[in-house]
This record gives structure tokens, C-alpha cells and sequence, in this order.
């Protein structure tokens, strides 16, 4: 293994090496004043020499060659804290004199397509720093996959095109599952199209399902909502339980891994136990066994609670949120998981129960973040930017679990074309044998991730979330890009 | 108006003077040393000379008569603060001489019928003060509305048998509009009974609907909850909307009044402007005014908010949520109003969306409670102690509100035949003409009891939300009692 990963590492070094040699190539293609400034970066200290010389024998300085911009942007759906890895480029690359500006795609890659470019640098420090608690997408976010480059020459072109224009040499691309396909694709442009560009991709996801990464940030802070809000409501049907509600319900997201689901069964402790039901989407859904679960813990314990992920499903592969509801007009509803086990539990156990669909209200919660999984999402964002100056590309950021007890943890590195496409399911050992629980080791691996509080500022009660200025950086490029 | 109050006043006085004749009454029944202590209540310089008495001619101190005890329990739907009141009344209560023990009912008004009465001297100092942060009702709630004395007569015969058999004389009562009814029947139980009860309402309901106190603790927590999370998922559609999701829908609480759907309007403030519909119970749902609306706001402003309480009906009287929906079997399923919005969106107006229904989270969300909320809660448990010393009976606490900027309130007092059974409805002026949103006069009454953070104690990332000991005062009657 370790032999493995040394020789890993010889050919990451040498992949740099051969960046740095295309990007001479192109800077060569520029103008002469450009070309001195990549080899000031390529050699340093000679190049230093030749500044000095030019100092003495003109007496004008030579202007400077400002280096690469870097583009951000943000893909899939948000977090409470993609904001909070957008902080850590921008604030590392503020403070980089390796890098130029930050242009923020607007809505994404789609904004590196049409040339809809935030100008970065036209943002307060204020609010950069405001970014690390604010949830949601700050420069916008979309769905939108990349092709391959056989199958769509045309788009890879357009944001060569568009880079070039603006001098865009490092691209950081802030998502999951899709985006890390994308960011590796667009890291194979050097090769493929010989344009000097260095794709780093930052970890963001509430499904936690990238591979090598101990987790993905966004999805601690899912859990810690998850895990409070389940404890709460538990409370609550437990003081009602006598003349009322018997049975909650809380629908969490999470469509093929059950990690979001798993972390309602946080809420029971060992000084606070809480008879919780889980449905994961691993299991395949057994309403007799199911039934019979809820049934028992209402009998000892007065009440229960469920937790259901949104992607449980029938043993023939059919959610059951899509139960085929219809209205009274015979129009198809969307149902929630939810109301499918709220309306058996009523029918089939005649207990009354209630029932709570979180949806965005989970992800967004940045009131309720989790401190590990800001700084996490924090450090994945200024990592990346490091690794770019430090001339890495096709990597990620990762976190690196050290220790649970004290949890401890660093910034390590993935290369992306491990990370692209492969999808972390949940370990079958963190789902308990009956399949409605989570196992210590499932514990030991969440718990850390929801620890400590990172509240955001108010003012006259509500959190002062920032906005940005976004301001447009100007079009260089004639004629429009149809996506 | 002064003079109205200065005769109430004295009506007042009369009463407790009134009550006071009773209480001697009833202890004149009793064994001598009883009698003695009665007394010393009524007219406490000369008891106190006799007790001197006692001790010069005795050379063994009189035994100390305990003072009577109370009784305290937690009624209907609980909320994130009604554990802070429960504080409130039992801290005051230990500082006092006057009162004796505190016991709570299990479940409730159900606690006292049944003898299930928890000993609250025997939880510590700090499990009351924990009581403060903790949500859900500590003490078990129930939903159980006492009749009148001429049609359950049994229930207060029982009423009383157990009060007498624990030297019950203090009645608080923590509600919402029903509790209120029944706390001001067992008020009314001296005069037509002849036992001596003194009965305050302490005020409770997330649906703020009680008259003459400005506001009702447990309102101000789910306020504060609804307008963060509509904050908070509006950034994340916002973000979101240029590829996917345009519309958010949250649905809350509030059958009868609009209250908290008019928090999801607090989302939206002049530095932080938030598209948001709200769709109140006191409007008739008009689906072509409000598809006009939310389309015209994704027109201008790309994304669009809906708050949708659960309430909202047809001009024809019935709930949007109770809109017939039959799954693929054709079993009736509960939807809920959101999954109706939901699908009217979708197929009127083909923009893609998504919905939560908070349910018990928003009342339940003690880790986002408003500061001004958990202190109206304590200082309500604590003024209906120190009302019962003063000898009131057959009142509430109230918040008073003195001014908005800066917002002052003091607890003030309510007379409880003027609470009962009165429901206190949104102010017409308090939506906007169009029906879909709060006016300024809304905001101003509305912003105060959102400020404030509280937060509670967190360990290892989770709330360390108190449970009670509960342990149970020994039963001294024979025979049980059929609900």
C-alpha cells in the first residue's frame, strides 16, 4: 500500500511537471511582457534577477503581468455551507499572489458557458467572510452536466474560450457526484486541448456519498438539523402521547444512501433514549415488519417516532412517495414517503400520528449548523486553492479521519479521477440487523460530524445572512453561447 | 376606561376577601394546629404573637402546619416554552412559604382526576432550571376539556376529593383557549362548591389566539422557527431556481388564525427582500389570484416563496388539505395543504417546485426559541405564583405591551371570565389588500417577540434537553377514577 502510494505521488508530481510545461507552451504564444511573468513562475529566482536587471537599466519598472484568474462556482444543490468552502477560495486566494481575481460563475458552470462571470474581487471582505454562514448558493448554483468531450466538443471549446479571454488558469468546482465528473473532464483539457488549466474539485454534498473523503461537507450539518429536529419532535409526541398523538414522522432527503436518515437515529442517547424506527432506502421497505416495529414501541414506550428516508421503496423498486396518489379531480399528486406511513399507520394500527416532510428546511439550516462541518467545508475551500498554487490538478480536497476519541482530523487529497463516478453507499455494519437502526459503528462515525454550534449573527431576531454585490465582470467574447 | 378598571379592582378584592372567609371555612373543619396555621394566613401580626405565645408557655416549638400545596399541569398542544413556565412557576414556588409542595400532573388536568401527581420537589434545583431550555411538555399534556358542573359534575367532585387528600389549594393551569375554560370552572369551584382552590391560567398556545394578553408564549418560538426557515430555504431556491426549483412551499401550523403563517412574511425584511406569498386561513384560497402571483414574482424575481397555512380553505368552507387524496389502492390519504399547492403549481403553471410541512418541528424548535418568547413563558409562571400569594384567583398573567421601539412589556393581569372561550383573530389590518401578505402594522406587533436568541446547552452536538424524574406522589385514595 505504501509502496502503492509513493509511486501515486511520483506520477502526480510528474502530471505537474507537464502542466507547467504546456502552460510555457501557450504563455509563449503570448505577448513577450507575458512570457517573462510565466517564467518568473516557473523558475523564480532567476526570473527575480531579470526583473532586477530591468529595473537598473530602465528607469521605468516593468509593468506588472498579473497572474491567472480563477474561476469558481458552485454546482448541484446547495448546503448550508458551500458557502463557507466559496470563503475559503476567496479569502486563500485574496491572500495568493499566484492568483489573479475570482470569477464566480453565475448560476454555475452555466455561468462560465454564457460568460455571465461574478467579479469577486468587487465583494467587501465583509462579505466574503459573511459567506461562512451563509446558506445556500451565494453565486447561484445549477444542474448541469458536462458530456464528454466526444459527445460535446462544442462546450468544452466555449469555456476554453471563455478562459482564455479572461485569463483563467485555475478552475475550483464546488459539488458532488456530477460536478466532480465535470471537474475531471474539465481537467483533461490541458491534455486534450492543450490549454493550460489546473480543475480542482471541493467536496459539497448533503448525501455524503463521494468516495475516499471521510465525509462531504454539508452533509454533517444535514445531520445535526436531522438529529436535533427528531429529538425535539420525539419530545413533543412524547407529552402527547396519553390522550393524542402516538406516532411522528419526519421525511428526510437522501434518494439512494440513507446517511441523511441514519443521522435521525443520533437523537437517541444514552442519557436520552428515544424509541426511533428509521427507513432507509438500503432496505427494502417491509410494512408488516415495519408495522409491527411501531406497534411494540408504542406499546413499551407510549410513543415512537419514525425517521423515513425519501427514497425507501417497495421490494419492486417503486418509492413510496410515488404511491400514485390522486387528487379528487383524478389529477396525480405528489405525496411524500411521509403521508404513505402516516396514512398506514392510521389505517393498519389506528394511532394517531402526525407528520413533518423537512425538504430545503434540512439543507438550508444554516441557524442550526454544525461547527465541524463549517470548518470542514472551510478548509476544503482554502485547500484548494493551495493545491492549485502548489500546481496540482484533477485533485480534491478531502477530510482525513486521524482519531474518533478525540476526533481528530486533516486536509488531505483525492485524485479526481478516483472520485468521479464512484458513488459511497452506506457500510452494510452501520445499519442494525433488523434494518430500523443505526450500530455503534455508524454512531462513531456520524457523532463527531454533527459536534459543536456555529451561529450565525442577528439582527432583531433574524440571521443577518449576507448577499453579494455581483457584480459582472465585462464580456470579452461577441455573440451569445446556447446551451 | 379608569374608572372601569379601578371597579374591577375592587371587584377583585372583594373576591379574594370572599375567598379567604371560605379557606378559614374549610380549616375550621380541621384538626386544631390546622386551624391555628389558617390563621396566621388571615391575619398575620396577632398569629403571630399567639405562635410567640405557644413557644414561652411550651417549651417544645409548635409543629410547623405545611401551607397548602399546588397543583400544576401542562395542557393541550406543548411548544418550545412551556417548560420555561413550568420553571417559572416552580422556582417561585420554592422561594415562597406560602405554598408548599409543587405537584404536577402526569398528563395533565388527566394527572389530577386519576392521582397520577408527580412530586416536583423531589426533581434537583437543576433539572428546574433545565426546564428552561427544554421543549415538549415535561409533565405529559393532554387533550381533555372539562364539562360544565351541571353536566360532569363527577369530574369535580373528583377534582376535589384529590385536592383535599393532598392539601391542594393552588391551581395552575398551563394552556392555551380550552385550558383556560377549564381552569376558569375550577376557579368557580370555592364558590360552588366550597372548596377553597385558587385557580391561575398561565398562558400557552403557538397559535396566539388569546385575548387580552398581547401575545401568547409558545407564539413568539414558532414565529421566530417559520421566519429563519423560510429565510433560510428561500436562499436555497434562489440559488437553485435558473436550472431547477422556482418555488418553495412550507406549510405550518394555524387551523383557525393566521398567526404563523404570517411569521413566514418576518422572512423577508428591507435589507434581506424575499418573494413570498402567504396564504392565510382568514382568505379564501382564490387559485387563479394566487398562480397570477407567484407566477408574476418567478417572472421578476426568478424564484418564489409560499407560506401556506395549514387552515387554508375554498370559498365552499373546505381545507385545501383535505382534498380527497386516494393512493393507487384508492385508501383516503391525509395530504396536506402543501402537497396541494405543490401539485397546482406544477401542472397549472408547469414550474418546477418544492414543499416541506414543518408540523410538530416548528412548535417543538426550542434550539432556535426567541429570547423574548422564553422570557414572556418564564415570567407568565412566575407572576401566576405570585398572583396565587396575593390571593388572586380566576386570572391569567398577561403580556403587556408599553412601547414597540424600544419594545417594553410588564405582566399584566386578566381577568379569566373574560378569557375563556374568546378567540383572538389576526386584525383585518394585519394583511395586505391582495390577501398575500403582512402589513407593516403586522410587522411591528410581530418583530419584538422574535428577538433574541436563547440557545441551549449542547453536548457532543446534541441539545441537553432535561427529562423529569417524575416521580409519583404516594396515592392516598382508595379506588381508582374512570376517564
Amino acid at each position: 500500500m505504501a509502496t502503492k502510494k509513493k509511486a501515486k505521488k511520483k506520477a502526480a508530481k510528474k502530471k505537474v511537471a507537464k502542466k507547467k510545461v504546456t502552460k510555457k507552451k501557450v504563455a509563449k504564444k503570448k505577448t513577450g511582457k507575458k512570457k517573462a511573468a510565466k517564467k518568473k513562475v516557473a523558475k523564480k529566482k532567476p526570473a527575480k534577477k531579470k526583473t532586477a536587471k530591468k529595473k537598473t537599466s530602465k528607469r521605468k519598472a516593468a509593468p506588472k503581468v498579473p497572474p491567472m484568474n480563477a474561476f469558481y462556482a458552485q454546482s448541484g444543490g446547495v448546503t448550508a455551507v458551500i458557502n463557507a468552502s466559496a470563503a475559503g477560495v476567496i479569502e486563500a486566494a485574496r491572500k495568493s499572489n499566484k492568483i489573479g481575481k475570482v470569477y464566480a460563475g453565475r448560476n454555475g458552470i452555466i455561468g462560465a458557458l454564457t460568460e455571465d462571470l461574478i467579479d469577486t474581487s468587487k465583494e467587501s471582505a465583509a462579505t466574503i467572510k459573511g459567506l461562512r454562514y451563509t446558506p445556500s448558493g451565494a453565486f447561484g448554483s445549477c444542474r448541469f452536466k458536462l458530456k464528454s468531450l466526444e459527445e460535446n466538443r462544442r462546450e468544452y471549446e466555449r469555456l476554453i474560450e471563455v478562459f482564455k479571454a479572461h485569463n483563467i488558469g485555475y478552475f475550483f468546482y464546488n459539488g458532488g457526484g456530477d460536478s466532480a465528473d465535470t471537474c475531471y473532464k474539465v481537467s483533461q483539457l490541458s491534455k486534450e486541448m492543450g490549454y493550460p488549466i489546473q480543475a480542482i474539485h471541493v467536496p459539497k454534498t448533503v448525501d455524503n456519498d463521494l468516495p475516499i473523503t471521510d465525509n462531504c461537507p454539508g452533509f454533517g450539518s444535514v445531520a445535526k438539523y436531522v438529529a436535533v429536529s427528531t429529538r425535539e419532535a420525539s419530545f413533543d409526541v412524547a407529552s402527547m402521547a396519553k390522550t393524542s398523538t402516538k406516532v411522528f414522522i419526519v421525511e428526510v432527503m437522501g434518494r439512494h444512501a440513507g446517511w441523511i436518515a441514519a443521522a435521525g437515529g443520533l437523537a437517541s442517547t444514552d442519557d436520552t433514549f428515544i424509541p426511533t424506527v428509521i427507513l432507509f432506502p438500503e432496505v427494502e421497505f417491509n410494512q408488516e415488519k415495519f408495522l409491527a416495529k411501531v406497534k411494540e414501541n408504542v406499546e413499551k414506550h407510549g410513543y415512537c417516532s419514525v425517521v423515513v428516508s425519501e427514497g425507501v421503496h417497495w421490494p419492486d423498486g417503486r418509492f413510496l412517495a410515488e404511491s400514485g396518489l390522486k387528487d379528487a379531480f383524478g389529477h396525480s399528486q405528489l405525496g411524500g414517503a411521509a403521508t404513505v406511513i402516516s396514512g398506514m399507520i392510521q389505517s393498519e394500527l389506528g394511532l394517531k400520528n402526525h407528520w413533518a416532510v423537512a425538504d430545503y428546511l434540512q439543507r438550508a439550516a444554516r441557524h442550526i449548523a454544525s461547527k465541524t462541518d463549517v470548518d470542514m467545508a472551510y478548509a476544503m475551500g482554502k485547500a484548494a486553492v493551495e493545491y492549485a498554487i502548489k500546481g496540482h490538478n484533477s485533485v480534491m480536497p478531502t477530510v482525513d479521519r486521524i482519531s474518533n476519541k478525540p476526533f481528530k482530523w486533516k486536509v488531505g487529497m483525492a485524485d479526481l479521477s478516483k472520485v468521479a463516478n464512484v458513488e459511497k453507499m452506506m457500510p452494510e455494519n452501520f445499519i442494525t440487523k433488523d434494518g430500523f437502526g443505526i450500530t455503534k459503528a455508524c454512531r462513531t462515525y456520524m457523532e463527531p460530524l454533527i459536534k459543536g454550534e456555529d451561529y450565525p449573527p442577528y439582527k432583531d431576531g433574524m440571521p443577518k445572512y449576507v448577499r453579494i454585490k455581483g457584480v459582472a465582470v465585462p464580456k470579452k467574447l461577441k455573440g451569445t453561447f446556447e446551451l
